[in-house]
């Protein structure tokens, strides 16, 4: 048979619909292409924020014994297999500080980001606002425009001596009368992501009792992206535990994917009230019908033994290990960073770093701001991948994160090792 | 803490968005309610279309081994991962008559649905339109419409003596200029299901050629939903294969969940040109982000040793054992059924089955449809679940299947024994 492209009828009429098209490359795409043109190989991936290493073995065991029941193996509930919204009610009712009702105060999606587009899906229509924070989680913004509603910013302050010295990633700020400016009626939801990424930043009690008291006074549902909620340097507070009000109307996010090392495994959850959870259930129904049986099964064994096992603070303390031992090579440079109050981000800043002038940017990168050539340079020089977060700005507020990279240190000692070792060859850059 | 529903504030503004609010139950949750409410325990289920077996023990093992390595454990890559979409083009090359390549004319879906959703995302716009047949899959209609379009809707036709006699599915018809009649300027797509559920049929090549030449003719897109593609008992041909014209504007559905019995696995994946493919992928990436990693490993092993292990024969072979082992019982009491010719649903016409006049139906069942009744009361008087199929029908023309229940064969031979058993039992009503 003759291969179709021969008589291609015109595809006017085949066009793709504006939400997917004409996007410019995204910075996955351009990481990932450059790193496999670099010349030095392998290249050291500190990139994307997926794990180096496996989830725990009994977590692992639960999926493989999962995998020969003929119920874990099918369709599970479309809100969720009934153990893991039990377990997960259960390891969450202490924080929450009331006990969760697993039928009707959680439901599981595929992933914490089908979660989030489960939970637009479930409230945003065409001319409703959502509040996000810059930077933000990319995808995000994909997920709100699918709802059909409008995006207003409002950027994170960076410390102004961000260039010149280290400092808390607390020192990424929010400005709250610029804030309280953004809403109008049509405002129907926020987004928090704390611990943030790629900031670092945990929100203090302080600034989500702001947050939270703006939106009781003006109707406004509270999504907060929690997935990082077991890796915080710093107290860390759940804004839907600090009053009842605000626990009314806010719905928290969480990933098995994030907290038990395993990205690839797309199991996520919303907690809420019942007249919230019920909407995003109902979305999600829609969107994927179910989530992924087996792992579900396997995520609600993590949670069941996590304590016993000492996992979350084994967990903690491993991350900030990782964390503290990546950070000393920009200490050893001078290269100031935000020093990370929680997740396993960390934004360094490399305006020291001299990029040659005469250095040859492809097109779709020169036309980038700095980072994204920073971030080029690095991989084809010294064969380190790492994120430029501008990516996660508008065009409007990328000014204020071109001269910043993120790194994820979610990965093996060796390999935190091997970045270092390359990232040193940035002295003759400096 | 007190409970937050004490002082909730008013929820007028946290309303749901209108594709998730007020829909009427749906039948799963209908037939399962009623199921746990019966008085016959435990009941033999025949409803939702779940495997009552486990995938072949290669296919779990593959899944165990990759539960095992760091990289099967992490995010996907969007689209896929490699070695999944290299089986999968492998496995379908020989049936396009053409070599697939990988990398651009598959994409992997979190699931046929969301593949589906994928697809709807991807091309559809707030004024297109969409032909469906009836009865169609419900996932579909909150599928299309959350992308924002119009569906038109073209019934088969069911034989005029489909409550006298038992004849082959494939005299469920398509009035082809009824359908001509349903396309116009923004007809952009139309879905077809072959072998289709819950109907049993099996389009024709004629049929098919008939389709496609509008299609080619009018420049709609053709989404062949083909997840039941290894389980036909008549000649099957894929729409995709008819001509080059028509392959240039179809995508094919497929799913290792119905192919290796794991519905719950949530691994999908859409065959087809790379100019529509790229689009549905883009969609995906906003949806879900990338689909379940070990899980879709274990999928390519399926893949690369079905053919050896002759799987696909003895696969087909046993559905359609498993379907004539449970016809016989329709076919001892003289109820007609449209005798499938692939997948593993059969309708049964029950219009001979006289529902006792003053039997005491719940509301949402006595509002709906004589199938929701005749339901309902095998689920109560005789402990079998089966699903009413006017739910996968407009209003308009819901009294075409009024008669009808959707029974799912793909259950332990003793599980349709014990059915048969008890559907023995309708005879003092006839």
């Amino acid at each position: 048979m003759a291969s179709a492209s021969a008589s291609t009828p015109s595809f006017d009429r085949f066009k793709p619909a504006a939400r997917v098209a004409g996007q410019k490359q995204d910075v996955w795409t351009i990481v990932n292409e450059a790193a496999t043109a670099s010349p030095v190989q392998p290249i050291v991936n500190m990139g994307q924020g997926f794990f180096g290493y496996n989830p725990p073995k009994y977590v692992t065991d639960a999926a493989k014994a999962a995998l020969d029941r003929v119920d874990c193996n099918q369709y599970s509930p479309t809100r969720g297999r009934p153990r893991l919204k039990k377990a997960i009610a259960d390891a969450y009712s202490p924080f929450f500080g009331k006990t969760l009702n697993p039928e009707t105060e959680v439901t599981i999606t595929t992933g914490a980001n089908e979660g989030m587009l489960s939970a637009f899906m479930g409230f945003l229509e065409q001319d409703d606002e959502v509040i996000l924070f810059e930077p933000f989680f990319d995808q995000y913004i994909s997920n709100i425009q699918m709802a059909g509603a409008t995006i207003r910013y409002a950027p994170l302050q960076p410390p102004d001596h961000g260039s010149i010295r280290t400092s808390s990633a607390a020192d990424w700020t929010i400005d709250m009368a610029a804030l309280e400016k953004l809403i109008n009626p049509r405002t129907k939801m926020i987004v928090l992501n704390t611990p943030h990424n790629p900031v670092g930043k945990v929100f203090s009690k302080s600034e989500l009792q702001a947050i939270g008291d703006l939106c009781v006074k003006h109707g406004i549902i509270i999504l907060s992206d929690e997935v990082y909620d077991r890796l915080y340097y710093v107290p860390f507070t759940r804004i839907a535990t600090i009053s009842p009000q605000i626990a009314a109307q806010t719905l928290t996010v969480g990933s098995a994917g994030k907290n038990f090392y395993a990205t690839g495994w797309r199991v996520g959850w919303l907690i809420g009230p019942e007249n919230l959870i019920k909407y995003v259930a109902a979305a999600h129904t829609r969107i994927c019908f179910s989530s992924v049986s087996p792992l579900q099964e396997a995520a609600a064994v993590g949670f069941e033994k996590a304590d016993e096992e000492g996992f979350w603070e084994q967990s903690k303390n491993e991350m900030q290990g990782k964390m503290k031992r990546f950070c000393e090579v920009f200490d050893e440079l001078g290269l100031p960073y935000s020093d990370p109050e929680g997740g396993y981000f960390v934004l360094a800043n490399l305006s020291k770093v001299n990029l040659p002038e005469d250095y040859d940017f492809p097109p779709h990168v020169a036309e980038r701001p700095r980072d994204f050539k920073l971030s080029w340079f690095l991989i084809m020089e010294l064969g380190v991948a790492a994120i430029p977060p501008t990516e996660f700005y508008t065009e409007e507020n990328m000014h204020l994160a071109e001269n910043y990279l993120r790194f994820a240190v979610c990965k093996e000692d060796d390999v935190l090792e091997k970045a270092k070792e390359r990232l040193r060859g940035l002295r003759k850059f400096m």
